[in-house]
């Protein structure tokens, strides 16, 4: 683990991509931030909290911690100045560091696509509602739209199929290969018995018996055939063609020009924007129309406000059945053993939060099905869609949820009947009694979940459990092996709930600043060890997910100043309140600035750099012929792979990801073509499974 | 007047430019959306109103108009429903003639654009920021700047000159100009008289006498040398380069293409937008860089904050000061005066609502000045800013000002300690008594407003104001006769108050309906015929103003259904507030919709659009010097009018605004070039004085 530590960011770059790079100075960014505030907030105001007498005065019982804690300050007290004084230090210090990660990181992702090899799509535009004509297939009227549009740039372009059909028979095909290869081995091993039979029903329980290895291997010719006709129905019947494409041109300036600017007179069809990855596609929602997607967003909106605010009923409703009544009127049979004290309590004691747990271990997938559904075409924006969700999620149900006891429904009617300033004050005033909850959730919940992180505890029950039921072959085991990679979706929203309990707590007892370092700390070591030496990298988005990032730690310090704001007012200290409300418009302005200065990075493809890359390449290699490099980058992963699968073995032919030449060679380009291709489609199907298997922080 | 009429709409477009073609629909959206509306309301809800005995039975007084309305129904009462049922109708059919005239009008405006005959600001890209360079000057950094990012389609550019100083000489010289022509006027016409002398001194009281017309003759010579220096100067010395410039294009598409990119790497320096129309151009603000924006910004939206809220308060103090008191202790000699009856009385009365009345005339200056603070580059952006802060007031301080009394503060004030579910109760339930007030509001401020622009009172008592003080010569009078354009920042917010009242009293109180129609028919009519009789187009934005328009219409639509939820949920309603709760959601996604399907048409410009009119033009006249059709366009005003104020005559030379070949002309070109460009320079600085000159709806 120490090396890990020594490894310097430009080699980190290069092995475990910028994404990967970006996740880990999210850390580095709380401990930049938290680091000096907790060293402030103990000189300060810990022996400004500490010497007073209040509580002692008071009757209500106290931990020493809350001696600490802004609670010991009588109220209408001018010692409340110094908090004030504290959160305006707190708040330009967070800002000046964020502005400061701002710039390097959007200095970072343009290095690195500056330095970066030549990849397919910096030369590719995603275009979508190619409007339906009646004269011409997608094929020619792309052509003709970009020939007449685009005349000096346009270079070829790749229509996009729905090849859904195809890669479920290539899919089963596959399987059937698996099952072929074990019968193999299994009378290989035992060469002296008979040949292995099995029935042809399902799951082999009934059905004629007849020899594995030649129904598999009929099986798999049968297939075979089946899949080479229907690629060809594919790429011959135009029913299969939809409408968008991939559209490719001859310099990085051309495709820079088309992503960033409006094609028709009609702004919802012939919409262009940049081409995900090839293996960041997600191939599904490609042909959605622009109504349809309006009303989807719509749709989901509106279910993500009923997931958010009334998910505890169903779980309710699961919880009253699934008691011990429930179950003994579904199923009288299991009387005799319900009776039994001990299954009785465990059944009593277990079952009423199973379903919550059940609940909140598939709301990642839940989060991340929305998403799909509303209809994002690549896997880095459904996961940022995704994360952003469950930071919502977060917030109302686990930090305000915690604070206010109660279901976030509760919260929501309660705040509708409180008017605008008591609500700060509402959440305000119970913040510093729950900080002791905190500090054991950051324990508990951080700590442990980064311990468990660096013995991939989960991982690691879920490979034997697998390894046990479902490995027949060494391609099985290989990938129940996979480590998956980093999940942002699911990860990056917690990080940002400790960003959020730091800034929260930071005035108001600082005893919690310890424990975020740690975690941070912690958290930093562990995962920038698992980045190099376990995770694989999925797709490259050059640390697209950074606005997100930085958007939600302002939203924790809006929040933060909100609620020091009503717990101040409570406090009898109401002369604060319009040196405070200054904070927020601050810091909301300073989020336009930043938005306006550094977004743009994160968005948009400047010009400069790519005629700089353009001339750059043109002067190496006069005679590139960059038509035969794009040709076949975006096919789907379905016509590309499928020799692979054809073929026994699990490594990745050359020609299929257009390869640089070699003047240019990095250490990266051997990173980026294997393992991460060798899972493209795989991974993408099963990511809804891989978010679950691994413990975030 | 029937003629004004009877003109066709593409015969308008020609005559009156689109913005206002695009201006009288909104009067016309008016009645199409309430025509309609009272209609159903009339058939549907007064009888349901009417036949309620609740008010006779109250003890409360009222009217009849109450009886029409919704308090004339009887608490909990199941006749809700139809009021519930109405609120949905009239929102579709809000919506659906939103979206329909969003269609016209875009495709209105693109069509405009398409079959324009060629402009300067097709052609040119602004471009601001431009970075400073220790080695070369901005001049020759954009250059190179555009010859390597845009090789093949650069023309050529124009630096911003800071010309503010000559702007002055020039304007000195027009003066004393005016004066010879003036002596020398009066000289002629008593031929026998001796030769007319004058002083040199302040306003001509003192110092030694001269003969007018030599000291003039010398002053315009000793000018004209000034101004020959200084223009000298200012195009050699490098301080007065401003680091902006106007950047040409060979073709519309390149111009599109890099108005709409990311040029630099850092999204703050080299930033493009479309240059807007010469006469357009606002050219104090061209040189603002990006940090000393945002500040701008930040300050005007606390200060927009504060008017809005506080404006009473200094008000309410000078109101303190000009009563009697005040002036006798401020000027003991008025005494004797002060203390007639008559004289009294008059100011006691007056006095108080004359510090408003001053007030609100010169909001909409205030307003602009802030606009043009916060740094727009375009007079019709100005325009637009303003216009969206005067709606802001208007609804703030009129609207809610008007239904609950109260300064806009104290009702910010009552907001705050209120929950989120009582405001709209409290306004809400003011609401059905406000609308007698409100219908004379319509009689009294729009009827009668649109009669005094029918008979342009205000301009005819100006008119003689000045030529009874201020007009010398010929040219004085030509200036003071000139009725100016259509102000968008103050007319369009009152009529968006019209379609608020209109939208929020359809359920509620149908009688005011009639009146709402009638407004807006009057008032299409009226101005339909001033805008072909009177007014002059100051510039040509192509409707760019419609996503305001419909926006804020947006808004009366949400506030309206609001309301009408507090409303019902006084009236005991309850069960109608979840069902309307949809209506706001839909509204919203409807914007959103709207948004995404229409506004790209009104702010980036499609690359097919611009790549036929390349084609076409290209086709038409091969031979086209686009570079010297280009070359003077984007010249500051001041070089390029400056030869017009030296001859002595007011008519616009040839060469000063590029002419269209003949082979396109059409009637627009020869409006777009004589009446508006001569009043160019000084409508734009005289644009505030302007602005209240006019009376508005």
């Amino acid at each position: 683990m120490p090396a890990a530590l020594h490894m310097p960011e430009p080699e980190l770059i290069d092995h475990a991509g910028l994404d990967s790079v970006v996740y880990l100075r999210i850390y580095l960014t709380g401990l930049k931030i938290f680091v000096p505030i907790a060293c402030l907030a103990f000189t300060v105001m810990v022996p400004v909290n500490w010497t007073n007498r209040t509580l002692e005065q008071s009757e209500l019982t106290y931990s020493d911690i809350d001696k600490l804690s802004i609670s010991n300050i009588p109220t209408g007290s001018n010692r409340f100045w110094t908090h004030l004084v504290m959160a305006y230090t707190f708040t330009f210090w967070t800002c000046y560091i964020l502005k400061r990660e701002y710039e390097i990181i959007a200095s970072m992702r343009l290095r690195f696509i500056a330095s970066e090899q030549r990849r397919p799509d910096q030369f590719t535009v995603l275009v979508r509602n190619v409007p339906p004509d009646p004269d011409e297939t997608v094929n020619e009227l792309v052509e003709h739209f970009f020939l007449v549009n685009h005349p000096d740039h346009y270079l070829s372009h790749q229509v996009v199929y729905n090849a859904n059909s195809l890669s479920n028979l290539v899919n089963e095909k596959k399987t059937k290969q698996n099952w072929l290869d074990y019968y193999q081995l299994k009378y290989n091993r035992n060469s002296q018995s008979k040949r292995p039979s099995m029935k042809t029903g399902y799951l082999g329980l009934w059905g004629k018996s007849v020899d594995a290895i030649d129904y598999y291997e009929s099986e798999i010719e049968r297939l075979s055939k089946e899949i080479c006709k229907e690629r060809e129905k594919i790429t011959t019947s135009s029913k299969y063609v939809m409408p968008a494409a991939f559209v490719s041109f001859k310099t990085r300036w051309g495709a820079a020009v088309c992503a960033q600017t409006e094609q028709s007179r009609n702004p919802t069809i012939w919409l262009t924007e940049w081409a995900p990855e090839p293996r960041d596609v997600y191939w599904d929602n490609l042909a959605i129309p622009f109504v349809s997607l309006t009303i989807r967003r719509l749709i989901i909106a509106v279910a993500f406000f009923f997931l958010t605010f009334f998910f505890m009923i169903p779980i309710a409703f699961v919880q009253s059945l699934a008691n011990i009544d429930g179950i003994v009127k579904a199923a009288p049979f299991m009387q005799g053993i319900l009776d039994v004290d001990f299954v009785k309590s465990v059944i009593q004691g277990v079952l009423p939060g199973i379903a919550l747990k059940i609940f909140l271990i598939i709301l990642p997938s839940i989060l991340m099905m929305m998403s799909k559904f509303e209809g994002f075409t690549s896997i880095s924006s459904l996961e940022r869609r995704s994360a952003t969700r469950y930071y919502i999620f977060q917030f109302i149900n686990v930090f305000l949820g915690s604070i206010i006891t109660g279901t976030a429904f509760q919260q929501l009617n309660n705040f509708i009947h409180q008017s605008a300033n008591t609500i700060p004050m509402t959440i305000g005033a119970s913040i510093p009694m729950k900080a002791t909850f905190f500090i054991t959730y950051i324990m508990v919940d951080g700590w442990a979940g980064v311990a468990g992180e660096i013995l991939r505890l989960k991982p690691l029950i879920f490979y034997h459990l697998k390894n046990f039921f479902l490995v027949k072959t060494e391609k099985d085991r290989e990938e129940a092996t996979n480590p998956g990679s980093l999940s942002f979706s699911t990860c990056e929203p917690q990080i940002q709930l400790y960003f959020l309990l730091g800034l929260v707590y930071a005035v108001v007892t600082p005893i919690l600043l310890p424990f975020i370092v740690v975690f941070f700390g912690l958290a930093y070591v562990v995962y920038r060890h698992q980045i190099i030496n376990v995770y694989n990298q999925q797709y490259e988005s050059a640390g697209a997910f950074w606005p997100d990032v930085h958007g939600r730690i302002i939203t924790a310090l809006i929040v933060s100043q909100l609620l020091l704001m009503g717990l101040l007012s409570t406090k009898e200290a109401a002369q604060s309140t319009p040196l405070l409300i200054v904070l927020p418009v601050l810091t909301i302005w300073f989020h336009r600035f930043c938005k306006g200065r550094f977004e743009p990075a994160f968005v948009r493809y400047p010009l400069q750099e790519a005629m700089m890359k353009d001339t750059l390449e043109r002067a190496r290699e006069p005679c590139l012929n960059v038509k035969d490099y794009l040709e076949k980058a975006y096919a789907h992963p379905v016509f590309t792979n499928e020799n692979k699968w054809d073929g026994s073995d699990d490594g990745v032919s050359d020609e299929e990801w257009p390869k640089e030449p070699t003047l240019v060679a990095t250490k990266r380009s051997s990173r980026t073509n294997t393992p991460a291709r060798s899972q493209r489609s795989e991974s993408k199907r099963s990511l809804l499974h891989v978010t679950d298997e691994r413990s975030c922080p």
